[in-house]
């Protein structure tokens, strides 16, 4: 639909044929045609849609939207809408508006729902227990299939999903799972205990949510039940709500993979203070390391006023360098993002990057020897540079490998011991390497 | 359950015991078991498992393991498991084994599978068609909720997932989908056409994987139809494959930004040579163009020659210029692979781009200055390290932006456009910059 034509029939005050063609839009894709209306068209636009459309419609819109929107909004038309939010996306909405605002949400929310939010609300950021959400189906397991259909058609319709449903005792731990495939096709007298399966996989409130996305990576599963240390359960995660925490996760460690300091908003929606902000610090630091190089080079003063050939050299072995540390690196932080390299591979992942860098450094220093011979016919060069790429490789790599797993080890992220600060503290050493080589065998 | 319990069960031959405490394990975390036992046991072992824990365990296993099992197997059990797997996975399985192992498999199945099998194999890689399964709930818009139900107790043991089911008419053209939820809350008497929605989000057999996870992203679907091009319904991709494709991508993008050719293998199941000859190819390409940099270098040796404190100034120029290069690009490739940045969006970002650079360069220009007039106490090098460090930034960062989107343009994948490429080439600039800048104020 286009946002001309909804202008149109608003203009023309056709809203029941505005109201039919809405139908026909993706909830998902509204807020992208509100975007384009002026702040009268948004409510009216908004009072037309169906309670539940409204309400998806609503879930979908990004934190300055949605302020917007509340501020126009009746307190009765505000509380249709949290009446259709699952508790978890309330509950985010009230961790990302003004205080003002929180005090309309809270206001239009009953009794009980205000105590879960409180409840959620207490919750460590990033952990399990703060992206899941209250509504789920629970059975029991004494239950008959029929029984069990009852219960689902009953609390069905406010449950995030029922294909999942959870089986508890009268203390509400949490028995086993069974998923609505295997209730309908069972008979409607089979006992609940006889079609539940056992071997749950759960997640503490506490536990970190990228290992509940690991899990969601791991095990094909559309929800996965989270418990509290008293093993009741008290909420679930959604394999839809794990997709956004991966590529979250996902963001924020190519951000500090490229020496930026993580930001949770749009590219576009941050301004350019904070953009230059959040890029600053690492900048400094890593400037200021690169002094520490510079310093070094003044110390060989002598050596390249001798051979100022050497100077030429410089840029290519602190690329390579670079560039090998990267490699290495980015290789052991994405390892260990997906579970695949352990801490205790550290002597396994070493060996292999040792062998490696071998291979890669001899290469390297072959086809350089060549180019040299070529070029300069300097024989005392070609064997300078070969060695120095050589140890320079071997270096790298296992800085590159050592370091992100030295970092998790120190329960810091891996992620920040990506390309830019190895590559700083690689161009310390080639340096250090390379002039102390050409003395050597140059004899300076 | 520990490797050492089952080894004992193993030999005292308590095969039944085994079963139980086998049944408490996940599917999925059946293949790290069989890993630490040998070839005579993982073959006991996986006889002792029902048919179904035992076809699961199959689809969570690497391709090298399926294959020494598949081996080992007769034709008769291959046949069991493979009743178990979903179409995708035979599919996948087909294309990761070697041609005789091929051979067993296809003998195994049945006439009729061996033809879809055969239609699937021929979407092209990393398409919508080559992800998806073929086993999905279809219903008649005619359908009343009872007869849907009566289908789905029919063919859903069969269908990966029962939660969205699918509304075809006689052409099987998808018309509307209806999900599990609302056919239970509903009247056995209601007819389906009633319920279903037809604001349909599908996908092309054609279309690119990565757009599927975009769509799955987008849209909080726990699956997605997927349509010919006459709009029939052929198959649908769960949002279970679509993570495992997330991760997949996402490991892709960081492989190819530190120029990594990309490599579906592990880390560890990587040989040493083929880790060299992922990475020796870029290394290559990147150290012969840094010798652009040492030539431009070499054109300025009596620049250096008289004022040799320029060189210790190199390595922090060209570490700055690349680290704001590499800030730049990987917002904007992570921009453009979350579809938060479109093509069209070159001038807005460019714009942003170039007011973080102006406040960047300056603060880096002003710590410089300070820095070498207390250090150096040299006024006309402070101006040249200043000038040179914000035309260095502005530079950098302008490519950094401008390089990925180009790319993308040219329908080459952004993320080529890393790093280490834009080092590379902020490189070649900063150095030309620098030494022009000093022979001009320095009067070299």
């Amino acid at each position: 639909m286009e946002v001309e034509e909804i202008k149109k029939l608003l203009e023309s005050k056709k809203y029941n044929v505005l109201k039919e063609e809405l139908k026909k839009v993706n909830s998902a894709d509204i807020p992208a045609l509100l975007e384009d209306l002026d702040k009268e068209e948004v409510i009216k636009l908004f009072r037309i849609l169906p309670k539940e459309q409204a309400g998806e419609a609503f879930s979908y819109m990004d934190p300055y939207m949605k302020e917007k929107l509340i501020q126009d909004l009746t307190d009765a038309e505000l509380k249709n809408i949290l009446d259709e939010l699952f508790m978890d996306d309330t509950v985010d909405l009230i961790e990302e508006m003004p205080s003002n605002v929180v005090k309309k949400i809270l206001r239009a929310v009953n009794k009980q729902d205000r105590k879960v939010i409180n409840e959620l609300l207490q919750y460590p950021e990033d952990s399990a227990g703060s992206i899941m959400t209250t509504e789920f189906v629970d059975l029991k397991e004494t239950m008959t299939v029929e029984q069990a259909l009852q219960r689902i058609r009953d609390i069905g319709i406010d449950s995030e999903t029922i294909y999942n449903c959870y089986v508890l005792n009268s203390n509400r731990i949490l028995l086993g799972t069974v998923n609505i495939k295997e209730i309908l096709i069972s008979k409607p007298t089979t006992i609940i205990k006889n079609l539940m399966a056992t071997n749950i996989i759960s997640i503490n409130t506490t536990d970190d949510q990228e290992e509940v996305t690991k899990l969601f990576d791991k095990y094909d599963y559309f929800a996965l039940p989270v418990v509290d240390n008293e093993n009741r359960l008290v909420g679930i995660v959604t394999v839809d709500d794990a997709i956004n925490v991966i590529q979250d996760e996902v963001s924020e460690d190519f951000e500090k993979m490229a020496a930026i300091s993580p930001n949770e908003e749009g590219y576009f929606k941050t301004s350019v203070f904070k953009h230059a902000k959040n890029r600053i610090l690492w900048l400094l630091i890593l400037m200021l390391s690169a002094t520490i190089t510079g310093g070094i080079i003044t110390k060989y003063e002598e050596a390249f006023a001798t051979v100022p050939l050497l100077v030429a050299f410089i840029p290519m072995i602190m690329g390579t360098g670079g560039n090998c540390g990267s490699q290495s690196s980015t290789l052991i932080i994405r390892g260990l993002a997906t579970d695949e390299i352990k801490l205790n591979d550290v002597f396994r992942a070493l060996w292999k990057e040792f062998r490696v860098s071998v291979i890669v450094g001899i290469i390297l220093a072959i086809v350089n020897a060549i180019r040299i011979l070529i070029l300069y016919k300097n024989s005392q060069l070609a064997l300078v540079i070969g060695f120095t790429l050589i140890a320079t490789v071997m270096l790298a790599k296992a800085l590159g490998c050592l370091l992100p797993l030295l970092a998790k080890r120190f329960k810091l992220d891996p992620a920040i011991m990506a390309s830019p600060l190895i590559t700083t503290l690689v161009d310390i050493f080639s340096i250090l390497v390379y002039f102390q080589i050409a003395t050597a065998i140059m004899g300076l």
